[in-house]
């Protein structure tokens, strides 16, 4: 089942390397190599970039947010603007989420129904509705090459029983939202079922005999334990099928990226470079650097001496730090350059590595090299 | 007197235009062609712009400020990163204020001397001097292209003979600056003297007496009425040295930069472009833009259809609109990208005109074309 090849999205495996794959979509934006890592562009801006400077860093792909654009600026504007991509001046592909996620973490929900779910703008409390088949819609409307299936994403820690029934739930709602995609957007199922291997054993095959383009990982980064995280990526993963792109959402670390591709996974979005940017962490081929320690100081080297974006070969930490601490808006902007340009070169020498049949030692000499994720802090988004 | 030519620095006079100069200062890093606007870098950063960016945008010199990087992150720090240029990949020149300006309008002081100043810093109430040898020590250390002399700024509104009490401690201050004057920066002086001719003639013979490799007119931009600022600018500007560069300490709107060069200013520079983008207060060739204006939620159009800088070649009104009332980081780049665009464009065309001897005209058009300036809102930095 599934369509491998269809004019909204095309997919190829070019090579694989243990269950690492090597793949190509293509999409009416362009081709993206996959594995691959979508920056996140909450509200059509990928944060402290412009869209030239994001371009610059090359990503294929970006990732927008359903929720967040329906309430600012909403669809009408977007429609009326030409959609997403002239909007914002990008080109390339994008992909939305449907909403579903945000949905049940920040607004304040009034009401879920078969029909769908009512809710409150965590803005200004203005109240909403989102269904599969608006959410489709407006995704349809913005224009995005990638649109993702309505679901209901559970919060970690409920019963079996209750997981069991919100995946139900989140399997009608995907054959609605398929049923609602039209235009030229493709569409993707989200497979659920918590950290419950039969469940999410069952969710794989529903959603899999499912028409989609695509099929997402959804409701791991939700608040488990990284051991469980990376139990459900292994157990799910090899159940997808090998003729669509595999899309885990909202993961997540460098280690995990480099271990989930080790599982077969081909697309991946995080808001953690952008966020840890803003925030002052940051990854270097050497380990995480918290650019406010004193000890950077006086230190003169770049941040990343194997790092070649613009923040690296022009300015030192200490200018890093200087700026940070300060409050000046440009370290906001070099942060978020070097963090979305590790973590895209990151996924080029991963790309790189499986194309020559040697995935499982770079990721041995990744992993040993450096401990750059932090153990204690989940990813979030 | 004063030296048109030095291993410093050195000033051509290309041509005149009425009282309007074009000239060409050769800096240690390059070529400035004047008249000329100076983008402010206040802690060794041009607001919400990378170096990187801002090279883009093509200022031949940025000015930064004694009294805050004196205060973060010091001149210590500085000197041991290699200088002022090195510490922020900037390889063009870089002239420096004194720190006089910003000692008597953001430090708390405790007590002026004939030695110079003790001062409490306004960050941490740590205490500080300056006096004329330490700035120009400090600002040599620092490695910039041309500094400034220590002066003592009086407020607006104090009466003639405390102006004149000033101005002869900031004669007295600008000796010893020139004799502080050590390796290969540049010193410019500075005319004090309020809005008192008398007093403004007496600095100009003064300060033009000594062997300064340009003049300043400091002391405006305090508080004074927009007319008075022009009236001091007028009477003064024609009584500086002609082989000497004339710079306009902190001005001013497009307006005041096309009038003051009417003149016979060469020098300007002035915070109100970075922080107006800040505020979401645009300029363009049709006026001044509050970009948060409920008129422009649906515009697509360029910011300024005239302006080719990245802002307007790649996105809308509209979009701006939408970062701006979002708090998106990148709204202050887009918009700081413009601002500096636009003053950086409207030097080149005052030089390109008075190339072709056609300022008269063109101040004419561009003045009766445009009420950029906001009369109401007086110029800060």
């Amino acid at each position: 089942m599934g369509s491998g090849q269809n004019s909204r999205l095309t997919f190829e495996l070019l090579q694989q390397d243990g269950a690492a794959r090597l793949g190509r979509v293509t999409t009416r934006h362009g081709v993206i190599d996959t594995p691959v890592f979508m920056p996140v562009g909450t509200l059509a801006s990928v944060k402290s970039l412009t869209t030239e400077q994001l371009s610059r860093l090359g990503p294929q792909i970006i990732l927008s947010n359903t929720y967040h654009l329906m309430l600012r600026p909403g669809v009408e504007l977007l429609e009326k603007m030409g959609g997403l991509h002239k909007f914002m001046g990008w080109d390339r592909a994008i992909l939305t989420d449907s909403g579903g996620f945000q949905l049940f973490s920040l607004a304040s929900i009034r009401k879920i129904r078969e029909e769908g779910v009512e809710f409150r703008s965590h803005i200004d409390g203005s109240q909403h509705f989102l269904s599969p088949e608006k959410s489709v819609e407006i995704q349809t409307r913005m224009g995005v090459d990638i649109a993702m299936a309505f679901d209901e994403c559970p919060a970690y820690g409920i019963s079996h029983a209750e997981v069991e029934k919100s995946m139900h739930m989140t399997h009608r709602w995907a054959a609605r939202s398929l049923t609602a995609r039209t235009g030229a957007s493709a569409l993707f199922g989200i497979v659920q079922g918590g950290i419950h291997h039969d469940l999410r054993k069952r969710s794989v095959e529903e959603i899999a005999a499912l028409d989609f383009d695509g099929i997402a990982i959804g409701g791991v980064s939700v608040g488990e334990p990284k051991h469980e995280m990376m139990d459900v990526v292994q157990f799910t993963a090899p159940l997808l099928p090998v003729d669509r792109p595999r899309y885990l959402m909202g993961v997540g670390t460098p280690e995990d990226l480099v271990n989930c591709v080790a599982a077969g996974i081909d697309m991946f979005d995080c808001v953690m470079p952008t966020r840890n940017a803003r925030n002052g962490t940051l990854f270097t081929s050497s380990g995480k650097i918290q650019i406010k320690n004193a000890k950077y100081v006086a230190d003169d080297r770049p941040l990343d001496p194997e790092c070649s974006c613009t923040t690296c070969t022009t300015v030192s930490r200490a200018y890093l730090r200087h700026l940070y601490l300060n409050d000046e808006i440009a370290a906001l902007v070099y942060n978020t350059i070097h963090n979305i340009s590790f973590y895209l070169d990151l996924m080029r020498q991963i790309r790189q590595s499986i194309a020559s049949n040697s995935f499982a030692a770079y990721r041995e000499t990744f992993l040993a090299k450096v401990a750059i994720g932090d153990p204690q802090k989940e990813e979030i988004r």
